[in-house]
């Protein structure tokens, strides 16, 4: 399997109150045309990441939303929205792949997209349950929580502490501190991150990734396509989707995500590489223990808390003298997690790796790339693996 | 392009107060699985057709709940919502037609489901105008509102009556009468239609499809897939979608719809055969109007007003001496419009046609059927040919 990534562009992630979702699409949409060298005529299809846009904005058909802000006077496009609650751009991009492979579309334009603040935190809180199970809405659970049940549940089986947590959004603020289109560019300290308040413990506030707005965008098209682009050829290899189940109370251990093993396994055979063979990662870190069974499921660690160690020394960072970097981009906890645009953000950003176009936040060597992104606390994960010419 | 049917399943449409949105789509998969002859193990991917669980329901991640809720010890299922509002259905085929076209996937379920009816009227009103645009949102307009303006298009333009409308309905629940799975079993008349109110003048009560439950199944593979079903192999030959403007306001004309004339094209096209050849049809019948503006966009009659006048005379109903015939489940009038069902739903009655399975309400001969299904007010449109071999 190969598919051709010709363009990317992502918008700046955080509190975008001063732009409208129409003009970042436009925006983001154009920067990556440019990036790609396409022409708006030769896009056959959109296929839209995004989760709340009917629930937050009265907005839904957001396929066809996006078909008449992009390309008005093409009704031969055809326009897909796809929802997996925070996968649904890791969905979505999959679900692009297929269709480029299936041979009804050449070109396609993967959109993933985001609009929160301009709600209630409360009222964005709930919405965002959604993706949870009814008995976990019913008990009154939030994100925060479910995840901090499975911090509590790793701390107990591993022996880690909070402190060993702490460690990985430190390393992610660090990687958006070189990132302009990151939320937070801020770093901070272990010191910082253990005296910040608990949102449920033992997760305290800058171990939980933010609510964001923002736009991501990718085109692709068939194997080998070639544009006037001077970019170094980058090709996604494998695509894989797998699911669990939605609530915790229905899995058999709440330390390791069986449908982040299964996509990774699967997309690991599909591009017929070794876990060792990646480079660099960006990896879905909605919550500090998130990142570190992330890196576990996806065999980039050591089951048993030593990838949270191995940060701690300075490992999986920018300027490591090992080569494995993970969430380069900041991850969702520092770059930001507009939900619908992360899994395409993931794309944008190890795309921009390979190619050596990350700029002060590029990797020493990039040929072999892997982007993870889940859904709810795990109900479903999308793995893509992503190779350099 | 061939995609084998192998299975199909409706659940009953109406107000489904007592069964749960679990249980029906339970009961309606183990019903398409049982006419497909396949075990569920064979099962690769889900796609979910849906519109309104997140706005209505508070759950999204539709994928993942219906991959939990039938293949729970499978992780390897891949599960995807794909929304674009009342063609929410048709565009989970063609996603999962492709996904097969793609050779990732070898043997699929398309799973449309709504529950709508817990809901107070206004409530779901304003939630279904998520498929419009933000300016006819903001104008306070309803579906029958903007689908008024264009029968008043309609009549101005190519002068029929309100009377010349009332024979679509009538036909529709004339069909329903023959469809045990109908939200409206019952019988009417011109008369009756005329007589009904005014939901949004020129459009009478009689003339608005309802609000609905329902989930509808189908069971896609691989081309020249055989089981053990003694059915006559049924085959999705074309699978098109198309685009135009959420909004009326952007449009140069009301009285036809740029996207369902596009996929219409395009399907003929990949199907290789003109619209004569039709021999039964389920299209988008939201409204009266609806009904003939589709006939006239997929062809299958004259534009201006022809075919409102040929039902009238008894054409494209089950009994009629000439060939075609239109919405013999009943159509969205009359079967009801679980809206993420509908699409799926269309496919379930055209299979049953082509099959000689429709019972009481089998077309004399069907060999090649079209199903016509739109989201907002014609922002999108998926259509698709099937072939009975």
């Amino acid at each position: 399997m190969s598919i051709s990534v010709l363009g990317v562009a992502t918008s700046k992630f955080g509190e975008l109150w001063d732009i409208s979702p129409r003009t970042l699409i436009k925006e983001t949409y154009e920067e990556a045309r440019m990036d790609a060298h396409v022409l708006s005529s030769q896009i056959d299809a959109v296929f839209v990441g995004n989760m709340l846009s009917g629930v937050l904005g009265n907005q839904e058909n957001l396929g066809a939303f996006v078909a008449e802000t992009l390309f008005q006077h093409n009704s031969a496009i055809s326009a897909f929205k796809v929802e997996g609650a925070c996968a649904s751009g890791g969905l979505a991009v999959h679900n692009a792949v297929l269709s480029i492979l299936s041979g009804q579309y050449k070109t396609v334009l993967v959109l993933g997209v985001e609009k929160m603040t301009d709600h209630s935190p409360g009222h964005v809180s709930s919405a965002l349950m959604g993706a949870g199970s009814e008995g976990e809405r019913i008990s009154g659970l939030t994100f925060p929580g479910l995840y901090a049940m499975i911090a509590r549940a790793y701390m107990n089986e591993f022996r880690i502490t909070e402190k060993d947590l702490a460690a990985i959004p430190v390393k992610n603020h660090y990687h958006a501190s070189f990132n302009e289109k990151a939320h937070y560019k801020k770093r901070i300290s272990v010191d910082q991150v253990m005296t910040s308040p608990y949102v449920a413990d033992p997760l305290k506030l800058l171990e939980c990734s933010p609510i964001s707005d923002g736009v991501s965008a990718v085109i692709l098209s068939e194997s080998g396509t070639t544009t006037r682009s001077a970019h170094r050829p980058v090709s996604i290899v494998a695509s894989a989707v797998a699911t669990g189940s939605l609530g915790l109370r229905d899995r058999t251990t709440l330390t390791s995500i069986r449908a982040s093993k299964q996509a990774g396994h699967d997309a690991y055979t599909l591009a017929e590489i070794r876990p060792a063979d990646i480079d660099v990662a960006e990896v879905h870190d909605c919550f500090s223990i998130a990142e570190l069974i992330a890196l576990e499921d996806m065999q980039l660690c050591k089951r048993g808390g030593s990838g949270a160690k191995a940060i701690a020394r300075g490992e999986m960072t920018l300027g490591s003298s090992k080569k494995l970097v993970v969430n380069p981009s900041g991850g969702l906890k520092a770059c930001g997690h507009p939900v619908g645009a992360t899994g395409v953000k993931q794309i944008v950003e190890i795309t921009h790796q390979i190619r050596g176009s990350a700029g002060k936040r590029q990797t020493l060597r990039a040929d072999i790339g892997l982007t993870h992104n889940i859904g709810g606390s795990g109900a479903i994960a999308a793995v893509h693996i992503l190779k350099g010419a």
